[in-house]
């Protein structure tokens, strides 16, 4: 059996999230349909993560096996030519048969941007969630900090729904990088550029809605409701109830994956099939 | 009456098109709805240019007389309120009575996206149209630049689709600036950036079609079926079937209008109320 990797980029905006469900759309279900077209067999694809209903990627990554004889190329080409717009396949290539997008990703980058402006471009608003009532974005931004390092993030976990699983979860996460970024949005038509803030953070994994509890925390703080000294109690209390709300999904995107570069994708030659 | 001037961004891609039309969903009657319920009596509403399916605008200017007693800054609030994301009103002024966003145009400046890439970000397919093919981009400059000045564009119109009023209508048009220029696209998860080139064009005004004829003559010339001396030979033709092919909406978009800045909009003092 051979290993695909493929690098995906979607619009979330009209899929109820990565996971295949019955009766929805969701990427998972919808790139399986086309790879089970082009090999006329059953296809498992693994998602390195998650996304939610409404929530992008510019850089997801997934892997399925195949004894297919398309080329990675192949795959590339004919799964853009069958998914719709929405859905691009960036990157196509053959992987080691031990690969897993999910267990073998080392970090994970996403971004949540708020369009700081009055007015969203009818072309961004897919893609940001707007606020733009005062904010102290120093304070923000120092709190983003307080995040990094290894930490019991059950303050920023969604509930299982059941508080038995709730204790017993795993919610002991590293953060490598949690930072708050400003942008200057494309200004339209001589309006003045609108501000556009990004939070950026990468971490080993992330628990369900974490990122989105996170902002929503990081919003207090800029309204003074909590300071950058905070953030420590509230990750020391280990109390669901106790973050920030949990932001909506459109300003969210999976910025990419990390893997070992070298370990887990064969060579390939020139010819375009593996070597070795 | 009252004459307020709005200031309108589209993403054009779910519209029919610019003019109202029984049971389509366009700009212009969703916009008229919105109006009418603010103002609860019947709205006309002009429009710089009439943008076609598909075609979105960053700047397009409306405008509309009515006697209701609403601000301009709370028809701009109350539209944005009950319009959908797709439409914005970025900027709402009052206006001199006289004031017509159409007839009182001194120029219009339309831009056409190619995106240069082998994969159309999924952010960016309602934007751009993709042509990743060998084209020779100095000969399209060069050719873009020989439609400036005053000509006879019926080579690059729309038929009307009747002989008689194809030959009575005037097609001799201005134009100020046409020029094709390189941008860099935004990279999608560790690619290499790909190019976009962006056709900007700036006239007093435009026959239907003729920015999608213009740019379609343009990727002839990229790909070696004509040459930058044939445009003036083509514009003395006369003949709507020999302009190259009209490109797909998608990547027109009507950037902004110009008006003598000082005559038509009425000085609005600190409190919001015309002054004088």
């Amino acid at each position: 059996m051979r290993n695909i990797k493929l690098t995906l980029a979607y619009d979330g905006t009209d899929f109820s999230g990565w996971q295949i469900q019955p009766g929805q759309a969701t990427v998972q279900g919808t790139l399986a349909e086309v790879l089970e077209k082009l090999t006329q067999s059953p296809i498992l694809i693994h998602g390195a993560g998650r996304t939610d209903a409404g929530v992008h990627a510019a850089g997801q990554v997934a892997n399925f096996k195949t004894e297919s004889p398309l080329s990675p190329n192949d795959f590339q080409r004919a799964c853009n030519a069958l998914l719709p717009p929405s859905i691009r396949v960036v990157a196509a290539e053959e992987a080691a048969p031990e690969f897993h997008s999910r267990w073998n990703a080392l970090a994970k980058t996403y971004s949540y941007r708020i369009f700081r402006g009055r007015i969203v471009p009818p072309f961004a608003w897919r893609y940001v969630h707007q606020d733009s009532s005062p904010l102290d974005f120093a304070a923000m931004a120092e709190a983003a900090r307080r995040f990094e390092g290894e930490h019991d993030f059950t303050t920023f976990a969604a509930s299982t729904g059941s508080e038995e699983d709730d204790r017993e979860r795993l919610t002991t996460r590293t953060i490598f990088r949690s930072e708050l970024v400003r942008c200057a949005e494309q200004s339209i038509s001589g309006q003045a550029p609108a501000e556009e803030w990004v939070y950026v953070v990468r971490g080993k994994s992330f628990l369900r809605y974490m990122v989105r509890k996170i902002v929503g925390t990081l919003v207090e703080v800029g309204r003074g409701k909590l300071t950058p000294d905070d953030i420590p109690n509230l990750l020391a209390m280990r109390d669901r109830s106790k973050s920030g709300p949990t932001m909506p999904p459109q300003g969210l995107c999976m910025m990419g994956v990390e893997y070992e570069s070298t370990a887990q994708t064969i060579a390939i030659d020139d010819a375009g099939s593996a070597a070795g």
